[in-house]
Formats: structure tokens, C-alpha cells, sequence
């Protein structure tokens, strides 16, 4: 995977809260071409704990994590579109975040990593496409975490973007919201293994405030009719009648082995620094954020999904009518899906459908704005 | 609090498994009077984390737990009714459970204490209630947990209830109840604290693990708009403005404040045992267990609260269709309320007035059955 380096001691990083980062790498893809004028980019932003690798094979032969969104012939048309997918600030798949060096060989982060905020991951996409020779995106699409930094790009420099796509989002996390990840990030930082953060050099990892933040996450991910669906109250070996502590149902099996996959592929550091900041994020709570969108004329298409009860169509919606407020254009749709939130990565009946038709409503265009 | 010997070496405990029990103490406390015809009993059954103090004051001069339902002149009243509450079997609270020795001045039984199901706590609670004299009960009542002991007391002995009274309860948990539970005994079982369940003996406590567990489950006591209501995003501190990783947002001091005053209280052996319980509670998996209720004519009354989401209106109206459909007397209530799952311990319109009427229907009587 190309890894650059966009930011250096020469030309620092500056953060939203005025801190600094003096190395920054970032692990991209890219899929198709970009054409002669820079304007089909389409840039993805992943969520929570993703990465860059939208479409596979990754080097073990897994597949990406959004095989049903992206592709040729897919709505996100890598024949047509020039598709960027980037690892964010502060993650753990190969771009600068809390478990990296300082510096090339240097002491790890820990929790001396800087705090970010969602405008610190918009600051480091619009770098990397700048150094990719984009123009203006024709859009930039996410999921969750991913839709809320499209979002917040969409409001600070509309100008970059011809399309807005932001799925499954919110503009503001709910008390519940806020709850559930701040059990995570207390499960990991209450993990001896955890070590203030100094796992790194300790040689000791916090599986279990890992474990238990991703078993926990992974409830709210599906929908309760999902869960009744995949699982109900099979045993996972038949003829059980006990009744211990191990892995007796079926679901309990589902969430172990989420559990154990997630250990081998994601960082407790990064876990605490993404997930806070969703907590704080509130664009709208600045007066006539989304003025500047609307006069851009930047369109946005946001969609949920009628399960999802982690970020439920309630979230959407208030984006909606923030956005609408302003005199922006939007569309927005609700898709039927049993599948709760994970609905978003998933094959599901009319969204792709409403992601291809939205991105094609204009082609590739020649007037205004740029990166 | 009184405390009594209902079993022992001579007379052990035979549980549903088959395996004994043989020194078993049950801490109650009763209010009120027990009439000549031992029938104005109303036996009240704790949920998960609850204890014999239904009314207060205790030691330390808090109240009681149900002070809302319970007390002279309150729904159950004590003037009318003779009132017992005991701690349950696998408790923690006075009754024996897995933290307690298994012999006066022996070894504590740790992860050895048998597992339990939901009849055990019935045929300890029936050995109180004979103990005390009670010859049949005016009615067992409980709420989550001991509404569903009292579901599995009315099918298996109707002739000891004249009114059965379950809130806020469940007859089968679903995936996603079992997977809140399974995650909470996850942190408990891996946090070092809890050393195999041996850390009465090695004086660590899975103080973690049981924080984390707790902090979980009152996200899902509290419906989202009570949440949103009581904490939204508020700052704890006002003027707050950065993002670090301690307790930043009101919701999150909430949640600490519930997990370490849990901590005073409760017992994570317990935790496992009670809750394991709850995930195998399926009594109406067996054909036909609800004839007899509907032969002796226990009357049933279940009620559900509009946004408990932890164990929603329709676990309660699967209950009411499973006691209908072989014949047996009920009222169901659905009462509006914003406060989630702990609607049933709180002072709510409609819910005190409607157990109220339901316990008055028939008073105390003096046909048939006994305990």
C-alpha cells in the first residue's frame, strides 16, 4: 500500500487546536484514473475502524471492507470515478496516530499524542488529494464516522466537493451515544495491559478493554431483529443444557470471535482518540456553518437506514434539516434494511442503487472551486 | 436484618440440576402483620442487583429500594399486607451465594457453587414463606429478575399465589439481551482482579470488571430519551472545551458514580451466577406449563413501560399470549413513561394505581391452595 509523507518539521501539521505534528504519514489506495481535468476523484473516508483497503485482495487475501460499494460497474465506479481511500489521522493502519514514533525511530506517542478533531482528519484528506493532482472531488462518501468527515468537509470547504454522500451519520452524538463509548474507552484504559498507554514499549497489549470495547460496539452495530435473526438463543453446540460461563449461545460465540479478529488488527490508542472524537463533534453548533455549502451549490445526498439505532434515521435527519436551513441542496433517503447500522457496509436493496444514481446525476463537471 | 437456616446438612437444599445444597441462609425482612388465616402475604421479589431492604431505612440510613410501592398506604400496604422480601439464592445480600462460605468458618465455594436456574430461587422463596407462616400468598410481585421469578412460581405452584404481579419482565431473552449480559461477565471473567473466583481468598477485587458490567447495564436501564433528558451533552465542568479521556461529559460522571457505588454493594460471583439464570429462563418452552395456573385461577396481571428497551413490551405481551392461550386470567397494562427499564422502580402515574387495584381486587381469601 503507498504510504506519503505529507506533513514533516519543515511543513508541520498545525492541528484545529493549534498543536502541531511534525510527521505525518498516510496510508492510501487508489483505484482508476484520474482524468486530464482532476474532477472525477471520488474520495472514500472510512469509519471508526476501517482502513484504506476499500476493495481487496489485502496480502492475506481478504476481500475490503466496501466490495459492494466500490469497483468497476460498482456505484462507486472505479471505470469511471478515480477512487482515494486513505487511512485517517490518529489510526493504526499505516497513517501517524498515537501508537507511531515521534519521529523516525523515535519514542511512541502513547497518550502524548496530540487530541484531534474531525477538522484535523478533513485537513490531512485535502493534502493527500491535492498531492494526488485532484482538482475538485466529484464527491467524497463515508459511512458513520467517515459520513461525519464528509460532513464537516462539506461545511469548511465546500468548494472542494461536487458531491456529498453521508450515510449512516450524525452531527451530534446523543448522551446514549457518548455512554456506550465511554465504557469502551474505560474497559481499555482500566486494562493493566493497557499500561498508560506504554503498551507499546512494555510488550504487554490491553486485549481485554479491547475485547470488551469491540464485543460491546458490536451489539449496537447490529439491530436487535438482526441479532433475534442470525443467532435467536441457538447453543452453539447442540445438545447443551448447562449452563456455565464460557461460550454457550450462539451469539456469544459471534461476539468472542469479533472480539479476537479485531485484536489482530486494530490499536487501543487509536480506539481512545477516534471514538472521543465523535463525542465532541457538533458542527451545526456553529452559527450558519452550512451558509458557504449552499452557495457553493455542493449537493448532498444523506441516507440511514430504519434498523440502525446507533446513529438511527433521527440522526440523519437533523443533518437534513440543518443543511435545508441553509438553503443547501439535499437529498435524503431512508432504506429499509433489517441489518441496523453495519446496513451500511453491507448489500442492501435500493442504497447502492441510491449512491450510483446520486453520483451520476452530474458527471465529471468543468466550472469552480478546486482543493 | 433477620436471617434464618432454611436448609442444612440434615435437610440440604435439592436443586433443579440435582445437585444439593447444604447449608443455605436466607436474609428477609418482613412489614406489616400476618393475619390468623395466613393469607395477606404479599412476597416481593428482587430483580438482578436488588436486596431484602424494600423499605428503609437501612444501617447506613438510605432507603429501601421499592419505598414508591411499598409502606403504609403505598400500593403494597403494609397496613393490609404482611410484606416479605428476601434476598435471593446466589445473592449477596445475606443469602447464601457463590461468595459465601460452604460451611460455617469453610472455604468459600468461588466458582465451585453449583449453577442455578430460575426454580431454585422459587423453592427457597416457598421454604421462606412456609417458614413464616404463610399459608398461601396474596401475591408474588416482582420487577425485571423477580418478575420473572414470580412467572416461574405461578406456573409451577399456582396453588401458593392468589395473584401473580410480573413487570418489566421477560419469559426468553433475546440475542441481544444475552449478548449485554455475556459481554458484562466477559469483562468480569478476564479482569486479573478476579482471579478464577478466588478473590475473597486473595483480597483483589474485579473492581474493573464489575464497573464496567454496571456501566453497561444502566445504559440499557434508561431508555435513550431519558438519557438525552437527564444528562444530553452537557459538560461536567462548565468551560470545558478540550477532549482528553477522563470524564468530560455529564453522562460519563453519571455512569462513574453508578459504577462505584456498585462496587460497595455488589458481588461479582453474583453478577455470573444471577445473570446466567436469566439468559436459560424459558419456562414456556415446556408444552403445556401454564394448565395449572389456569385451573387454580391465579390471576395474573403483567405490565411493560412504553420505552424500556431492555426488555420491551413485547417480551410482556409474549408473556400475556402464552397465559391466554391456555386459559389463564390476566391484565396486561402498558404504562407511558419516558424512564426505560427502571420505570418499574420509580414513582410513575398509572403503574403504583394499576398494582394497586389489581392487589385489591380479591382480598385476602380463604379458599383453597397453600405454600
Amino acid at each position: 500500500m503507498p504510504t506519503v509523507r505529507l506533513y514533516d518539521a519543515d511543513q508541520p501539521l498545525t492541528l484545529a487546536s493549534g498543536q502541531q505534528l511534525e510527521l505525518v504519514d498516510v496510508a492510501y489506495t487508489t483505484h482508476g484514473t484520474l482524468n486530464e481535468t482532476g474532477d472525477n476523484a471520488v474520495f472514500i473516508c472510512h469509519a471508526l475502524t476501517g482502513d484504506a483497503q476499500v476493495i481487496g485482495p489485502r496480502t492475506d487475501g481478504r476481500p475490503g471492507w466496501w466490495e459492494t460499494m466500490v469497483g468497476p460497474g460498482k456505484p462507486i465506479d472505479t471505470d469511471r470515478y478515480f477512487v482515494i481511500c486513505p487511512n485517517l489521522l490518529g489510526g493504526c493502519q499505516g497513517t501517524t496516530g498515537p501508537s507511531c514514533a515521534r519521529e523516525d525511530g523515535g519514542e511512541i506517542w502513547g497518550l502524548d499524542f496530540p487530541l484531534l478533531q474531525m477538522a484535523d482528519f478533513v485537513t490531512v484528506h485535502r493534502a493527500l488529494a491535492a498531492h494526488l493532482g485532484v482538482r475538485r472531488l466529484h464527491a467524497a462518501v463515508g459511512g458513520s464516522l467517515g459520513g461525519m468527515q464528509v460532513l464537516q468537509w462539506a461545511l469548511d470547504h465546500p468548494q472542494d466537493l461536487r458531491h456529498a454522500v453521508i450515510i449512516a451519520a450524525s452531527s451530534r452524538l446523543t448522551a446514549q451515544n457518548i455512554a456506550f463509548s465511554a465504557v469502551a474507552r474505560e474497559a481499555i484504559l482500566r486494562d493493566p495491559g493497557f499500561a498508560s498507554g506504554r503498551y507499546g514499549e512494555t510488550g504487554s497489549v490491553p486485549s481485554t478493554g479491547l475485547s470488551i470495547a469491540r464485543m460491546m460496539a458490536h451489539i449496537t452495530y447490529l439491530s436487535e431483529e438482526a441479532m433475534s435473526e442470525k443467532f435467536g438463543r441457538r447453543f452453539q453446540s447442540p445438545g447443551r443444557t448447562g449452563g456455565g460461563f464460557g461460550i454457550d449461545f450462539a451469539v456469544e460465540s459471534y461476539l468472542a470471535h469479533q472480539a479476537t479478529s479485531f485484536l489482530n488488527r486494530f490499536d487501543a490508542l487509536s480506539y481512545l482518540y477516534l471514538s472521543r472524537v465523535m463525542d465532541y463533534f457538533d458542527p451545526f453548533a456553529t452559527e450558519g456553518v452550512a451558509a458557504r455549502a449552499a452557495e457553493v451549490g455542493t449537493d448532498f445526498c444523506v441516507i440511514s437506514f430504519d434498523s440502525d439505532w446507533r446513529f438511527d434515521t433521527g440522526h440523519s435527519l437533523r443533518i437534513v434539516d440543518q443543511l435545508l436551513d441553509s438553503g443547501a441542496s439535499v437529498t435524503f433517503r431512508e432504506i429499509p434494511s433489517p441489518w441496523g447500522h453495519d446496513s451500511f457496509l453491507l448489500d442492501v436493496d435500493r442504497y447502492q442503487d441510491t449512491v450510483r444514481a446520486f453520483l451520476s446525476h452530474h458527471g465529471p463537471e468543468e466550472d469552480g472551486g478546486g482543493v
